[in-house]
């Protein structure tokens, strides 16, 4: 995977305990059109803050992300860190402060040894010919059991371009933002304003519509950065190559989103959840978020308990509109219930096959009108209590 | 304990697999004043659609009760067992259908054993004169660890008179309605839209202020009768004995849904929740909840770790209105947070201190406004997966 005019590099900068690489900077050899979604918690991280004010410009041409410490509920110190960081890169690269995106992910409410990363900003910056994008997507793993990456190409004019992603997430994957870091780059042109409709789009698709533990980071962000390096002619909404564009773009996020679930923090099974028949989109939303997130639905996953009752319990209290009478639901292909209730014995042992498998699909139609949404949960499991009753020890 | 004029009987009709009675009925030698409370679900189960109808008069006298099977997701075969039921149960004790409650805990989506029912009943009504509350309370258990049952009295003029209860709960835990089942019987003579007003009230405070793992039944019901067999002067608003009637009334729901959180599925903490200084109370009460439910929050509780910007980050994604340089958080009296800031290393080892005891209040000033809430919570931890991922097996 070739994406031009970018380079990375990393270091072991000692903010994780372990002898592990824990800060990484990405650097694009001009400035890129760039366009940024961050958490909407109330709570946000001090980097979310920082960064948040300089994407205002469109314009990034380096990010520096550290993992091990969050820089969250660290009040003005926790500023005026995330501020000197972006400040220190800008001058190493020789760019703008406001060129600099900030990212932050691992322990909240623990001050950031600013020492620490002030030290080794230099090797970051002398190290950008050395390092690799997978490099970065090592870096910033916390609980993350494997690094997530993907990458497409595509054709705009005589020039080929790339799209290439990395993400970390594993705990706190909730929407909307579901992931908790998630950086894509690419060397294609594109027009800014198109950039940013189909950017929020791919991201409505992929990471709003992921859940692990329903809970939402104070660090959540998700950024894409185009740099024209591949010297296509700058693609725009509306014209074949934007629809290709679009859709290399969606695939790449939803990849990404996918592995996020699979890698949930001690997850088994990968489950998507689609809903039609809806009243319309949102009821569909609302109801398959309210069973990827039941706490009883997804134990009954890990079980491989075919207890299709809990899952239209959870439909039930979702607030979609909902007529018990209508619904019906699916593992895979198997039925399990229709006009809301047992399908039959047949389909018990049928549907208990279907939940041995690593993953499947639950589908329930509500039978009311033609909303849709498909959403992708995990899971929940001894490991998952296991990996978060002992986070920080 | 003496509740004048409610008898009480339990058989095992074999609707469990094990030994255990499994049926209960709960008789008033007179029509008493009813009041109930039903799951706000829209997937709603036979007996809280068959029992919402009988409520309207206002009047219950004998309330049937089976664990084992929540004759939920039945359609219409199960509306028929729930009427079916009932009517055998007003056949038997010689009164109006409508003066008959139906409710059912366990297995949703299964079909009700009509015959084992319609066997049982004669027995169930033979023996009223042998059985007590106690019985009762054991009888609709699922997956709880002990019965759970509370009793006060109060005077009335010159009567005295009891308000007891009982109620199961252990999983799907959730306002609105939180508990299961709960049944309050009081010899008490009280007005009916006043006994109507302090019930809601006392509902709103107990088992809507309690979640164990965020998710709502289909068969969610709290019911109180009041048979008047003291003698007292009829309860009303705005006198001295409402006012008490009201407290006790609150004492012993609030007693009965602290003992559910208690006895959450695997729970080894009991944690208070309180919310002070937000914009409003609805807004205090989101705040509440949401750490309350968080899998982050409940399995650091679990893990003894004070990890408090877990907490933080539950309340920034609450909804509520929140200044994070307002935000301060105690564990019991130990502050572990001001200003949205970490108080210091003193503070983390005093606060995991705290966090090794059974009970512990968590206290979080959102520094806006006098909005304030209480919810009752337990941890997440390896034993609640354990007896939900195989509850059916």
């Amino acid at each position: 995977m070739n994406i031009q005019g970018f380079l990375f590099s990393t270091v072991e900068a000692g903010i994780k305990k372990a002898g592990r690489k824990d800060l990484g900077l990405i650097f694009s050899e001009v400035p890129a059109a760039a366009v940024a979604v961050f958490t909407t918690s109330t709570v946000k991280a001090a980097p979310v803050l920082v960064s948040r004010e300089h994407i205002e410009s469109g314009i990034a041409q380096a990010l520096i992300v550290n993992s091990g410490n969050a820089n969250a509920c660290t009040g003005e110190p926790g500023m005026i860190v995330a501020r000197e960081t972006s400040r220190l890169v800008a001058n190493g690269l020789g760019i703008d402060t406001t060129a600099v995106q900030v990212c932050s992910t691992g322990v909240i409410g623990v001050q950031m040894p600013m020492g620490k990363i002030r030290n080794a900003i230099p090797e970051l910056v002398e190290g950008l010919n050395s390092g690799t994008l997978d490099d970065i997507a090592q870096a910033i793993m916390t609980t993350d059991t494997f690094p997530k990456m993907e990458a497409r190409s595509g054709q705009a004019g005589k020039a080929s371009y790339t799209v290439a992603g990395i993400a970390k997430g594993a705990g706190m994957i909730m929407p909307n933002m579901a992931t908790m870091l998630s950086f894509i780059m690419t060397d294609a042109a594109v027009e800014p304003t198109f950039l940013q409709q189909t950017f929020r789009n791919a991201v409505d698709c992929s990471f709003n519509a992921i859940t692990v533990d329903g809970d939402m980071s104070t660090n959540d962000t998700c950024l894409i950065m185009a740099n024209g390096m591949s010297g296509n002619p700058t693609i725009t909404a509306g014209s074949p190559e934007g629809n290709t564009f679009a859709i290399i773009l969606n695939e790449v996020l939803l990849s990404l989103a996918k592995q996020i679930v699979k890698d949930g923090e001690g997850a088994t099974k990968f489950v998507e959840i689609r809903i039609k028949g809806a009243k319309n989109d949102s009821d569909a939303k609302r109801a398959a978020m309210a069973i990827a997130n039941s706490s009883l639905v997804k134990t009954a996953f890990f079980g491989q308990d075919a207890n299709w009752g809990r899952i239209f319990a959870a439909v039930g209290y979702s607030g979609a509109e909902v007529d018990q009478s209508l619904l019906s639901l699916h593992f895979d292909d198997v039925c399990m219930a229709r006009n809301g209730i047992f399908a039959g014995e047949d389909a018990e042992a049928r549907g208990t096959e279907v939940l041995k498998q690593k993953e499947f699909a639950v589908s329930i139609d509500l039978g009311i009108g033609s909303g849709t949404a498909t959403v992708y949960t995990s899971d929940l499991t001894h490991e998952y209590i296991s990996i978060n009753a002992d986070y920080r020890s």
